[in-house]
């Protein structure tokens, strides 16, 4: 089942609007260019309808979030739910501050969103205005237990929300409150470079606008290509010796080479 | 000939000024000391003539254009005019939006410009307003027969605007109106990776900045050099693995390290 | 004593607030990764001072300034010191420009500064406005007896402005007006990319704020892993062959597999 949605990927080659931040973004284009994709960047107000209006799916990333490029947000995601484009937030930080917070609410409100993903913190926080950030990475109670935990409310998110919602950690999990899964690939060594949650939400970003009819599989294939990409990038760097910059170029590349059926049998994950 | 041209630049070790967008700054910044120039990135209005000031030539991409940073370009523009400095306009996704048409329009009418690069569609947007462009890649039509039907338009636009326009693509064509090349280095992995226009666009600033009496071979030595080291760069790749982070990074790579000679030897190019 | 700060780095793992330019951001945030820390950027007025209160630190860098991003600074700044956390400015092109001169000058004014790190050219025209600035990187002047001869101002003013003051070059110097070192670790290619200034400030943040009693020291461990990891580098790069982009990874790399013992012993400085 994952490789249609690859391949539906490189069949479609989907160009993605980006409205992100600037510390990850260059990372954010090579992955989409390596998973077959294209990217374009524009965060201008006066721009932003033209732009959604030649892609096929908005990534809305609130990483280095202003005021200038949250309105331009809220413009783009009218003009993609108009159009009925696949929308993404990713709410990087929400929890850290009340900007952050609030806008990923306004969002929510305002955009009909087919995925949001983050790590369990800024789910968290989304759900119940509770959860606290330790910046952008991961909590460190962000593990397996605190999933099992979290995972009917998860459901219950998406359900209410009637969206996708991906919380990556050491497992991720992706539901749309119907049907749920448990991802296992990956390794901590993921968490040593940043940007590969943006990266991940860009590449999710680029499997739902590919495969319109099945997003769920479609975030599903992409969590799992990530996982199978860091993988192989560390099995790589064990070899070849290196740190977390050199990782990051290894994992890029990994998307880059990834087949369809690699994809397929590389994965590792359950229905929950 | 074209050897020239690179030891130039490094005899003159031209400081570029680049008012350019936040996905591919870094790359260009990297290239740009590849090559034996210096890089000053600043699109603050406040500043700009003064940073204009010190250098010898100012980049001008539209990648993530917004208001503020227009106004900029125009400053910047005109001062380095004013200077008598070369000016290099990258038009990144025109004809993707008005915003980005009117804009690469409006400095083409208000700053003389000594090199317009762009790929097919920009560059055809800016002749006649009616190319469509597909985001900030290459059009699929931009192959070769596209270059020789497009190439008399190219000159008649050069000659008109007493710009050198630069098309890159499959082949890449550099006019002055007057004197026509056509470039075959390069292969397509070059357009797996962001910025490879963007890294392009800076290094001709730099050569053109650092021969001043002779801009037409300064670009077409550019974009030689960008050909040679992205086969360069492809060859390695296929030696020690990897995908487009790796082919990157190698590309820049090949630019630090060419020689004089290796760019004179490895220039496949032809009079048009 | 230095492999003490770097030991308190892995386990504090300080929350570093970033206020910096879209050139290099992407490096820093890697390197705060890499040396065991985490970052955060974030420069939007609205939220710079939950985002400094969860934070152990601040690094304020004026690459790519505008007057939207210096309010955010001075915000921040003056939150950061209401917590009594350790701000470092890197003043970069400060003499390049009346806004960066006088903006590097209204921080120093308004914030507690705990490091001012910058080159040679940028610390002189902090001193005494008389620098001339060429681009960001280093003049040709700033080698080692150009630092000979400006020690002792460097010493006045870090005692004049109750700041620790790190400039770097051939050789780097650190002086809190009492102690100070000559730091000769380092190679000359490490100033082949772009970044290498802003990655060391982001790394001295990281050590100055795990490491709060004793921040000269912390300043001179961070200065001495940088240029160890720019000479392990170095000699990777001449086994492996590249260029100026694989060596920026190698550089980052090189950071994350330093040990406190690996620093100790290949420290190179001398108490001056």
């Amino acid at each position: 089942m994952l490789k249609e949605m690859l391949k539906n990927v490189y069949e479609n080659h989907p160009l993605i609007h980006n409205i992100t931040n600037y510390v990850t973004v260059n990372d954010c284009a090579n992955i989409l260019l390596a998973c077959g994709a294209s990217p374009i960047m524009s965060d201008e107000a006066l721009e932003v309808e033209e732009i959604t209006k030649i892609c096929s799916g908005l990534n809305l990333n609130i990483g280095t979030l202003n005021e200038r490029v949250l309105a331009s947000m809220l413009i783009a995601g009218k003009h993609a739910n108009a159009l009925n484009h696949p929308v993404l937030l990713d709410p990087v930080g929400a929890g850290a501050s009340s900007l952050r917070t609030n806008s990923a609410i306004k969002i929510m409100k305002k955009i009909k969103l087919s995925v949001i993903r983050g790590n369990i913190s800024e789910i968290k926080t989304l759900i119940d205005g509770n959860g606290r950030t330790r910046g952008v990475d991961a909590n460190e109670d962000d593990g397996i237990s605190a999933l099992n935990d979290g995972i009917s409310s998860f459901k219950a998110f998406a359900e209410s929300t009637g969206t996708i919602i991906v919380v990556t950690g050491a497992t991720d999990i992706i539901t749309d409150g119907k049907i749920s899964y448990a991802v296992t690939n990956g390794v901590p060594m993921m968490s040593s470079i940043t940007g590969s949650g943006c990266m991940l939400s860009a590449l999710i970003t680029a499997f739902i606008s590919a495969n319109r009819e099945n997003m769920c599989s479609a975030a599903l294939a992409a969590v799992v290509m990530m996982g199978i990409a860091g993988e192989k990038a560390f099995a790589k760097l064990q070899q070849i010796g290196g740190g977390n910059s050199t990782y990051r170029n290894l994992m890029i590349d990994e998307i880059y080479n990834m087949t369809p059926d690699s994809l397929e049998k590389g994965a590792r994950y359950a229905r929950r």
